[in-house]
């Protein structure tokens, strides 16, 4: 941030406004304070028998890399609404959610994930969606651990895998506390 | 936004970049976009035996309304952090989160709820924080309905009874499909 979005002056500060307790952007200008705070990036796990679906990005960062579909949040959205459309649009995927699987922080960078769980409405109920260069299913055995795309989607397909074996699906929190990927981020 | 915040430029421009499906604020001199994105709001219902700990609104908006207490979450935190945070600044309150209550996207106002429950440390491990006039607990028999702040904190403390009464606590996904109070909002 370089310039007041509010009056244009250059004139802005990192500090800490008057009965706040943490530093912000202000203008010395019009004295505006510029907020910033965490996205939620929403991601859906579709699942068909005993396989999930995920996508091969297209697009930096983790090109080439496998990821649950997901995608940040927008304006005008519920959560639930924000993961249905970015398993559409990464996936081309039609399913019906059926619960919410793992919320997991990424303080570092800002981010809070939430990934559901999708029933697929069947076998070829998907695609290649524009941010995608392959989208498939695949079977605990066939999950590429060493080409996932982000440890949010590692945390999630680990504990799906693990529910799945104890007959019992619950919702999983976590985070990660250290800077492991730069790249870390999914917009 | 009336100014680019990188450049400075007032050559701002609301159109759907290449490559995207939604508008957002373009600068026509250096190209950058601005995304905007929902915020959470992150808390936790405090309880102590048959009572749940409720805060007194000191400021606007809902100024003098009871609220569960909660407020935008900070980056560098996760959300259980912001959660605790939160409960300590308004109500000066010492609890150990016990799990997560309720998730509340209200899409108008680019928000999302995320309450805990919290076990309060002891009758008296509370206070008045800065940001409230008062701070106590209530029985469900004595929650002023009438009063309270925000729908987040009406749907989070009738499901907080409901499961009490159950025997059994879950996460409850809800959300707000249209307008009901201008004010809603937590910061």
């Amino acid at each position: 941030m370089n310039y007041c979005s509010h009056c244009g002056s250059d004139q802005l500060e990192f500090k800490v406004p008057a009965g706040d307790n943490r530093p912000r952007y202000v203008c010395g200008s019009c004295q505006r304070i510029h907020y910033s705070n965490p996205k939620i990036v929403a991601g859906c796990l579709p699942v068909w028998e005993d396989k999930v679906l995920l996508a091969k990005r297209s697009i930096e960062p983790r090109k080439g890399y496998w990821n649950v579909p997901s995608g940040y949040m927008e304006n005008g959205e519920t959560v639930e609404e924000g993961a249905l459309r970015e398993v559409r649009e990464e996936a081309k995927a039609r399913v019906e959610i059926t619960g919410i699987h793992s919320i997991y922080s990424i303080p570092h960078i800002n981010q809070v994930y939430m990934h559901f769980l999708g029933q697929l409405e069947g076998p070829d109920a998907f695609g290649v969606g524009e941010e995608s260069l392959e989208v498939r299913l695949f079977t605990e055995a066939e999950i590429p651990w060493e080409d996932i795309a982000f440890t949010s989607s590692v945390f999630s397909l680990q504990r799906y895998f693990a529910d799945r074996k104890r007959g019992h699906h619950e919702l999983h929190l976590g985070q990660l506390d250290y800077p492991v990927r730069a790249t870390e981020t999914d917009d």
